[in-house]
C-alpha cells in the first residue's frame, strides 16, 4: 500500500482529539435532551432533485452518489446526492413521517454533512453539525423563538470555549423598516445590507443608492444596521429613526421579549444585533448567529432562525425554528488553535502490569474486576520490565499502573504522575474523584498537538 | 414538496427507535472504553483505487462520489467512493498516522458504511458498524486473539438481546489439517467448505472430489467441519481423525487457549465451531462469528479475526485482530421484530404545565431549575386545559407533569402513569430511581411499533 495522503477538505482527528470531539458531542446531546429534544438520524443521501430544489446554485455544493457498477436497473432510480445540511433531510423526514410524529415536534440531529466544494478551495467538504428544530403543523407559537437561543446558551455555557455572544435580530424589523421607507424589494435590500461586514458601510450605501434608494433612506438603513445593544434599549434607538410600520412594531416587540427573557436565563450572552440578516430567504422571524468573543472574524459557529414554511406537503405547512451548531468548524478552532483537550488523552484509567506471561490470566482477572465497577482498564501487552510497562502507560496518558502481588498481602497500584504507590484490592479500589470523570479542559501553555 | 418515499436499502428510525439505537451505541462504546480501546472516526470517502484494491469484485459494492458541478479541476483529483466497511479506512489511517500513534494501537470506531447494492435487491445500502481492532508493528502477540471475543461477550451480555453464541475457529486448524491430507490449495478448499450451511455436506463433498480430493480425505474434511464443542474436547475429536501436521497442532493449541480462557471470563458464551472459515482471505489465525440463539438463520451479527498483514507501507507490516458488530442488522432484528425499546420512549422526564400564557416565564424558571439538576424537562407548548396538557405528555411518554402553584404552599407534580399527585419543589425534587436512568428493555407482549 502506498503512503496515503490526506484528502483536501476532509478532516480526521488523532485518537485523543477524537476523544475530545466525542466529549463535546456528549455535552451537546445531553443539553439537547435536558431541553426536551428527541433524537433522529437521517440517511446520508437524498434524491438530487430534493437537494437542488432549495436554492438556485446549491448544485455547486452537492456530492452526487452513484453505484460504481451502475447498470440499466439503476436508471429507474432517482439520482442521489449526499446531504449538504441537516435541514433538507429533516424537512423531508417530517413530511415522510408526519402521521407517526407528535407535533410540535422537537428534534435534535448530530451528523456529518458533505459539500462538493472545488478542490484546493481549502474549505471543509465533510463536517459535523448539531441541529435542533421545533416544528408544528400550520402554526408555531412565537415563544419557541424565545426558547431556542437559551438552549444554545446552555450548550456553550457548559463547554470550555471561552466567551461567546448570541446575536439576535428579527426579520420583521428590517422588513417593516424598509417598507416604512417605501422600499418594496425587501430581499434585495437585505442581501445588500448583509454585505456590511465584508465591504463596509460606504460601499453598502453606494449599492443601495444604485438600486434607487434615496440618500436619506440609505442613511437610515445604515443607522438601523448599526444598532447593537445588550439590552432592550434598541427599541428606543430604532424609534428615534422616525420610521413607522406595523411589521416593524411587531418585530421590535418580539425581539424585545427575546432579549428580555434572555437577560434572565442567560445574562450577558445575548445581544440585539440589527445588522444580522442571514442570507437564506426562508427566515421570517427571529434570526440568530453566534460569535466567539475575540474571534469574530472566524464567523458564526451557530446560526439559524424562524421559518414559516420550510416544509410543506401541499396540504399542510410546517413552520419551525431551528439552530445549527457547526461542530467541526468550532473544534477545528478550539482543538487546533485553542488547546481544547480532555483531562486525560485516553478513556483508559488503569494499566494492569503482567509479572510474567504465565500469570497473564491473573492480570486479566484483576482487569475484569476493575471493569466490573466501571473503571476502564487495559492489561499490559508484554511481561516486560516494570519500567517499560510504566513507560507504556505514560506514553498513552494512562494515570495508574496496577502491580499484581506487589504488596505484602496483595496488590499495589501506582499513580505514575505523583509516583505514589499503595496497597489496593481490585474488588474494592475506586478511582479518586479527580480521575473518575474525564473532563474537557484547555491546555494552559501551548495548544494540544 | 411532493410526498417523499423511502429509498430502498436506507433504513431510518422514528425518534423512539433512534433513541433505542443510541442507548445501544452508548453501551457498545462504554464497554469498548472499559476494555482500553480509543476512539477514532474516519472520513466517509476513500480513493476508489484503495477501495477496489482489496478484492476482485469489490467494485460492485462501491458508491462512487463526485461533485455534481465537476469541472476540469476535478480531473486532477483521485476518484472517491464511500467506504464499504471500517477496515479499509482504518488500515489507511494507521499507515497515514503511524508516526503519531502508539503501538499496539487499540481503536474502536462506530460509523455508518455504504454499499452500492443493486436497486430492489432488498439489502442494506447504509448501515452502522461498531468495530474494534488491535494492531501492532511487525508482530502481534497471540494473547489478543484470546482477549478480543471477551470484549464482545461483555458487550452482548449488557444488551437485552437474548442468548447468543460466539463461534470460534482458528485458520491454522483447517490449513494444517488439509496440508496433513496432502492438499495444497488451502484457500480453494476453505471456500468450498464455507458453503456447508448453504448447500449441505453432500454437495460440499461432491465439489471437493471434483477438485481432486480423494474420497477418504473428503470424508475427513467433512468430519473436521462437523466438530462443535462448548469446551476443549474438540482437541481430542480432531486428533481422533488421525491427521498430523505442525500447523494443525499450533492451531489446536491456540484455539484451546481461547476456549479455556473464555470458559472462565464468559462461561457458556463461546463455542469451538470448526466449520467457521470466514470468506475473507486475509485471516490467518483465530476467526469469530456470532449468532443469536434461535435466530441462527439470520446470520452472524459480529464477525472478525486475526490478520497478519492487512496494512503495510512497504517497509513495515501491521498485523492485527479485529471484530465488527453489525449494529444496524442487529437492531433491524431486535427493534423490528424483537420489541427492543427504551424504558420510556423519550429522554424527557417532566412536562411543566403552563397555567396561562402570562405565566409562561414562571414555568420556564421551574424547567431551568429542574434541568440544572439533570432532569430532562419540557415546558408545555400551550396554556391549554390541564387535561390537554396531561394528554400532551401522555402521547409522548413523558411520565411526570409539573403544576406550578397547584399545592397549598407551592407546586405539585403528577405521575401520570399512577395518577398520584404530590407537593414538590423545583430546587430539590429528584426523579424516582426507576425513572432516573432510561434503560433498554424488551416489550413483553407485542413488538414496539
Amino acid at each position: 500500500m502506498s503512503k496515503p495522503t490526506p484528502i483536501s477538505g476532509f478532516l480526521e482527528w488523532l485518537p485523543a482529539q477524537r476523544y475530545t470531539e466525542q466529549l463535546v458531542l456528549d455535552i451537546i446531546r445531553e443539553v439537547f435532551e435536558l431541553h426536551g429534544f428527541e433524537p433522529i438520524n437521517t440517511r446520508a443521501v437524498e434524491p438530487v432533485e430534493r437537494l437542488t430544489g432549495k436554492g438556485g446554485d446549491a448544485d455547486k455544493e452537492i456530492y452526487a452518489v452513484s453505484r460504481l457498477a451502475a447498470d440499466e436497473a439503476d436508471k429507474a432510480e432517482p439520482g442521489l446526492g449526499l446531504h449538504f445540511d441537516l435541514t433538507v433531510p429533516f424537512s423531508r423526514y417530517v413530511i415522510e413521517n408526519a402521521g407517526k410524529l407528535t407535533f410540535p415536534f422537537r428534534r435534535y440531529q448530530i451528523q456529518p454533512v458533505w459539500r462538493g466544494e472545488r478542490p484546493q478551495a481549502g474549505r471543509y467538504r465533510e463536517f459535523v453539525q448539531a441541529d435542533i428544530d421545533i416544528v408544528d403543523v400550520g402554526e408555531l407559537p412565537f415563544h419557541y423563538e424565545v426558547e431556542l437561543p437559551l438552549v444554545i446558551a446552555d450548550v456553550f455555557k457548559r463547554l470550555p470555549i471561552g466567551e461567546f455572544r448570541i446575536q439576535v435580530n428579527n426579520r420583521k424589523i428590517p422588513e417593516g423598516f424598509y417598507r416604512g421607507l417605501g422600499i418594496d424589494d425587501i430581499v434585495g435590500t437585505l442581501r445588500i445590507v448583509d454585505k456590511l461586514d465584508k465591504i463596509g458601510p460606504a460601499k453598502v450605501r453606494e449599492l443601495l443608492v444604485a438600486e434607487g434608494v434615496e440618500d436619506a433612506a440609505a442613511d437610515k438603513i445604515l443607522a438601523l444596521a448599526a444598532i447593537s445593544t445588550p439590552d432592550t434599549s434598541f427599541v428606543e434607538q430604532v424609534r428615534a429613526l422616525g420610521v413607522e410600520h406595523p411589521t416593524l412594531e411587531e418585530g421590535l416587540e418580539q425581539l424585545r421579549v427575546v432579549v428580555e427573557t434572555a437577560a434572565e436565563h442567560a445574562p450577558g450572552l445575548l445581544v440585539a444585533e440589527l445588522k444580522i440578516a442571514r442570507g437564506l430567504d426562508y427566515y421570517t422571524g427571529t434570526v440568530y448567529e453566534t460569535q466567539l468573543v475575540g474571534e469574530e472574524g472566524y464567523g458564526s459557529i451557530c446560526s439559524g432562525g424562524r421559518y414559516d414554511s420550510l416544509a410543506s406537503d401541499g396540504k399542510r405547512t410546517y413552520p419551525g425554528v431551528g439552530l445549527s451548531i457547526g461542530v467541526s468548524r468550532l473544534l477545528a478552532k478550539l482543538i487546533g488553535d485553542g488547546g481544547l483537550r480532555t483531562s486525560r488523552p485516553t478513556p483508559t484509567a488503569v494499566l494492569v502490569a503482567v509479572n510474567d506471561e504465565t500469570s497473564r490470566a491473573e492480570s486479566m482477572r484483576i482487569a475484569a474486576a476493575l471493569r466490573e465497577r466501571g473503571i476502564p482498564t487495559l492489561v499490559s501487552p508484554k511481561a516486560a520490565k516494570f519500567g517499560k510497562q510504566i513507560q507504556f502507560a505514560d506514553r498513552r496518558g494512562i494515570p495508574y499502573v496496577w502491580f499484581p502481588g506487589a504488596g505484602e498481602t496483595g496488590d499495589q497500584i501506582k499513580d505514575i504522575r505523583s509516583g505514589e504507590q499503595f496497597d489496593a484490592d481490585a474488588t474494592s479500589w475506586v478511582l479518586p474523584a479527580a480521575d473518575e470523570q474525564v473532563r474537557l479542559e484547555v491546555a494552559e501553555a501551548s495548544p494540544a498537538s
